[in-house]
């Protein structure tokens, strides 16, 4: 690494990032390359093979990757300054450069304390948990005792529109009683993951849909709680904190778990999302780095010279490097850019620029991944490279958090709603060109008119 | 127009726009939207429907513009404080939020004095010519007196590589005298067009490549230059100022006309280039903005309901609505990131920023004018709206200056030579992996392993 | 041409083209690329400039083209042999191969007397008119003596929904009063066009929106008829034919100039566009072919050699080249497999066949130009070459008739018909599948099952 | 099923498929959903989920399904007539289809003992191989006893330039003696792959680059010969035939075991790309048929309905189903259409069809499963579709035998070889042109033609 990460920082937001900033990047970068990734294969082989073993244990490369991150300060990064103090204090923007350096390597986030979904559930836990739940819950997590899961999409319905959830919260005295079934519960896999941040409906019949919805926090060891199954991700299990399929069958926890309070659901998962979507697509920038370093070296392997030339000394090769090169750069600036908006006010008037980033990054790193993979031949779809696994990943990324489509269409209204402005405008300058004919004492005749009537149409 | 120009530059870039410049650029936007939009129309008919005709005269709604738009101080905006107090001074980030604004209309940029190719020759000659020749060309074109051409592109060579020129221009005692032809010389057509800037070799034999041409100042109504005819561009010939295929048949210059030096040809069009592109790419998003515009005005047409939905309530619509935001957000953030990298410093250090603006854009235009088209049907790709002329330019964008692909090759070759260091990375990394695996006592062992001989393979 | 076109026919279809068909093909093959190409560029010249004057005459080199094509029998080729011993008897497999080789020149259909709009008007008066109605127009028709236009599109409309048709026909005693407007009008412009077919409502308050419209056939020089003006195309005129906005007063004709009846226009405008939609499409196959034709002679030529190696040697030409290969190559297979399936029976039962070649083909034939243009540099956007103007013909083939997105919609929703039938066999394999299991008395058990409760959840 | 397979043949090609073909057809379909799909999840259970174990045996209800396939006479469908009458006699249009039915599961090729890679080593040992080698091995392999694979892609060089192949087979007296490594050989996982088609270098400094290869068979249980490992593909061990990375040290054949003869490999293995090509992509043509059912079962359901409508309402959903319906359809015929030239003469006159064929439907696959994946959401991804695997196998195809820039840049030289009989007709229909101008007496005046002098050049 010549250049430290410091210094590729965009030339358009260099100033917003803090000299403390810059130098924890250039740790981060470092800690990742020289001591993450030659984990990597070293995790993925004391995960072992066995399908059920690999969610008992967790593999000691990374428990002793976050002692030494802890030692270098390099811990719960994520977190903002008005977390009490707690927090690392960056910006979106600062902390969204460090997650990309964090999206090159399958354990640097875990090994940090910023991996998905914890670092959001501490944001939801630090910004609308009481004292209480706090200290129960939030403090383990902040010290990495414990892992979490967020339990919010359900098979059988739509989940991308979250009215649509079914899963019973029912009170009944002190207590919550819990029915229903959750998926890709990610986390719920670990062994450690001992809290279940579960989305439900505690009034489903309230003629507001945005009401009905409450946020509860659940130990993961309540009787009546059963993980039926892990799903695979192109057949990737993404052990040891995986995608749980996990049903409820009259779980019951203290009323007090509640967190802010009944029908205040969807406040809670609206104000995760925003820098959880910065954090997830500078991740996958990252990744999208990853993929391009790895194409570049290959082209450069001297061993491989189809038709007597070097793969970089191909056009059409060239041209995948510069187009990889834009998409990258691109998409980097948008989200960055979102990250500063959120970093100016709050999440809520960034929405255009958080969904730019949700759509056009997962995208982004599908192609790069995949041209990654063309020039490496077989060795990209096997085990030989990281290539495949990170494919399926990003592929994942285009469904999670619901997909493109629906980003998509909510975008497309939101522009929308600007067309009666612009008509409006439209019909003005329309009117003010009318008036300019007349100063001008010019006809506005069309370049083509004929004005031919019936007698004076032209004849051969 | 509810939210002025100002209130809608990026939050990345916006801290970096003067109060001074932020005024400026709504003047600019008021100006363009209130006065320039309307004009377009009128000033088309002005010009008239004889093909010589149009070249002959300058339609006088534009005149009237440019005195108002001196008056209103929105003059050569362009120019960079540096030039001798002369200047505008905006940096390129301020004056490209302006470019923007100039793009939405066919003639507000010859209005503010600020249309190419004047404006990257007002630069030249106050970059690098001396001082008579400011005094004889500088003045008047600053003033808006004389317009001017920039004779580099030759027919029957692929000129996107310079140093496949062949103009010949031959040293005979004190003047040079120039042969050959060149096309593609925009503004040429003008009535007005009194100088062209004329690149061409003056010492071919020079083994150094870069080192054999020069650039001359050449009055165009020099005996033996002949405009042999405008190229038109889609059926259009961008009268007045037009493309011109013009040629040199012994056409005598004073030796003094020669700018910076013999042999410095290839300095001084690369001095062009940077500035110039972000001028033109932000002109490019502008028009985007304008298409969108455009395109959002007819979706909500209420006479327009195919299968009884308004447009806007067909999703597809409504996708391709949220596609065209992404691409021209991003693209925006491309082009102010690369303006301002050579804010920053020069123009070299942000080549390969540059060179993704000028792939990424002209692309980018031509997709969301094409989708505007399709919105509007048969009126799309009529004189019945502007945006088929749109489509034209946008397409020819992709030719300027060489054809994406020369540029996309370069980029890819630029970043290509990353890959000495990323291979020694990757190595160095597969380094200490292998003293993880010691240190942890763990065997790399491939999932698959299966580690058959010949007499242990299995048989059923 | 080494090789005719009767042995470049696809081997899947060419048992399917009879002897003679072979014959002819050859000889309008021959007949485009020596007679008709040549003659494209003193047709234009032939027009002249002046842009009243070039709907009012026709170049007599066409004149001069049609006479050969009469004494060489390539004439009416389009014309079924059930029509009345009339036909060239050709089918519509056999005619799609000549309307590709038409498609290759701008004024070839017309010199063989295919041109649309006339072999459409042509089909539809010789399908559904009475035989005194063939004896005024189809005669001189088929002729050649007059030209005629369908007057179908209106603006202000989604016209793509024909029911949307507002144009008022009413019956008045003995005759008919027409009043609205018409665009688009293709034919229009020719001085030689005497008949406009005519669509509009007779009963609008029809409870069955498809028996409100009646076709109507009216002389083009009926009082009350006035062309207002033609449209352009990208700035292109079309002259002589081209598109005309055409207005109707109180235009009265004879009652008995219905065709086929009152309320049986959907009828008749459907009956027109099946085997129309595929010369359309096979002409556009034959741009295709002109265009890729014109890209390898360009990347041949020697004197362009971008970095030192002529453009055939560049990677990424070459992939265009087999891109546009295959997509020319695929594409006229779906529409031959459309044209055939016609021929087997009706147009009806080939509707998802010839929406598939209507959707794709213009598509195709838009990409293959503009990679054509793009090797062409400035060559390609001017006048120096067909291709600026071939595109924007490609473009305006996505409009024609509805654009796209409504053919994709309702080929989607044709196809979505399937699902019910799938759906059920779905279920009867799933049921299927669970007499497997039982029958093996194996247990599904999903490959990452985890079964644990709260009590047997791992802990570490 | 309501409308059988032989009754939705293509149009333009069913009148080629024999009653006899017609009828297998649908005995090939029926077998396929009734029987073979039933049993894919029952054959993915027995496999087990111990690595070593998958390739270790072979599941029951394949073997079962091998013995009713027999019995009902579906058995090496793809053997053509010539075969000593043992062939089933299909043409390879004929197979085609039913290699299409036989895409859509996963185990249906393999139980008809149609399955790559030994239906194309039977063909070759077919076509190639001495009686006694063909008692040795065709024997067994028809009869369904054994199975093989082919050895030719190596680690670490470009094996798409089979030049490259560094596979060293040295003769010593009666014996070969082999040295090196293979990878990518598929089947020689499977517990009863007995036999090794080896490609490897006899002759490495012949001149001719095209007779330094050979083919010998080895059997597979022979000394010194190791399967190190099974690669992967994103993940999936596509146990029991796998991947294998197999080593040869030393290992001793009878001289008598090369085919055809020394030098001749690279005739072999071209003899045997042809029909196998056309096999591959049928069954990856019937595999998006699958995907494209399982979307349309989804955009059904009644329980998903984002935005209250359900998704088959959705017009962005429907547009996708009418593109993939296009893509689909369009790939089928271009393969049909090599298979028919395939028919016709042989496969080397089909060249440019099957390089169309091979680049046009993996691509095509791929885009249509991954639009089943986006609308089933996480379910996609999962294993609770087939969709995650179906993609991973159709990512795959773009690489098995060169990656599809090989195939891109042969075709493309290929089609660029017409260039110079192009050229010779553009300049004859040059030269006819200027003599038609002449016989009209017209001159050829550019539409923008000017002619300024700089006397005559206009002024203001």
């Amino acid at each position: 690494m010549d250049i430290p990460a410091s210094a590729r920082i965009p030339a358009s937001v260099v100033d917003k990032v803090s000299k403390k900033a810059q130098q924890t990047l250039d740790e981060v970068e470092s800690f990742v390359q020289e001591k993450c990734i030659p984990a990597d294969a070293v995790f993925a082989q004391q995960l072992g093979r066995e399908p059920r073993g690999r969610f008992a244990s967790h593999p000691k490369v990374l428990e002793d990757l976050k002692l030494e991150a802890r030692r270098r300060g390099l811990w719960n990064l994520f977190l903002a300054k008005g977390h009490d103090g707690k927090g690392a204090g960056y910006t979106n923007l600062e902390y969204g450069l460090m997650a990309e350096q964090l999206g090159q390597s399958q354990i640097a986030s875990e090994a940090m304390n910023c991996s998905a979904p914890d670092s959001g559930n501490m944001e939801v836990l630090e910004k609308f948990s009481n004292a209480s739940q706090k200290k129960e819950w939030l403090a383990p997590l902040l010290d990495g005792k414990i892992r979490s899961a967020f339990l919010m999409t359900e098979p059988d319905i739509a989940s991308s529109d979250a009215t649509n959830i079914r899963f019973d919260i029912r009170k009944e005295g002190n207590e919550y009683v819990l029915n229903g079934s959750k998926w890709w519960s990610s986390g719920a896999g670990d062994p450690s993951c001992e809290l279940y941040i579960v989305m439900g409906k505690t009034d489903a019949d309230n003629p507001n849909p945005y009401r009905q919805q409450s946020v509860v926090l659940v130990p993961s060891r309540t009787p009546g709680i059963i993980v039926q199954r892990m799903l695979s991700v192109f057949g990737y299990d993404d052990a040891p904190h995986g995608h749980g399929y996990v049903t409820f069958n009259n779980v019951r926890i203290p009323a007090s778990n509640v967190v802010l309070g009944e029908g205040r659901g969807f406040e809670i998962i609206q104000g995760r999302l925003g820098p959880g979507r910065i954090h997830h697509t500078m991740r996958c920038i990252g990744a999208a780095e990853r993929a391009l370093g790895l194409l570049l070296a290959r082209i450069h392997e001297p061993t491989k010279r189809p038709f007597g030339k070097m793969l970089h000394e191909h056009g059409l090769v060239l041209s995948q490097v510069a187009r990889a090169r834009i998409e990258i750069d691109s998409s980097r600036l948008v989200v960055l850019n979102a990250a500063i908006k959120i970093d100016n006010g709050n999440a809520k008037l960034a929405m255009a620029e958080i969904a730019e980033a949700k759509i056009l990054v997962p995208q982004m790193l599908g192609r790069v991944i995949d041209d990654a993979i063309q020039v490496y031949g077989g060795a990209g779809v096997s085990q030989d490279t990281p290539l495949a696994y990170m494919w399926a990943c990003a592929r994942t990324m285009r469904l999670v958090d619901g997909p493109d489509e629906v980003h998509l269409l909510q975008l497309g209204k939101r522009e929308s709603r600007r067309a009666a402005g612009v008509r409006e405008r439209l019909e003005r300058q329309k009117e003010l060109e009318g008036q300019l004919f007349q100063h001008y004492d010019v006809q506005k005749v069309d370049p083509l008119y004929m004005g031919w009537t019936s007698e004076t149409k032209p004849k051969l």
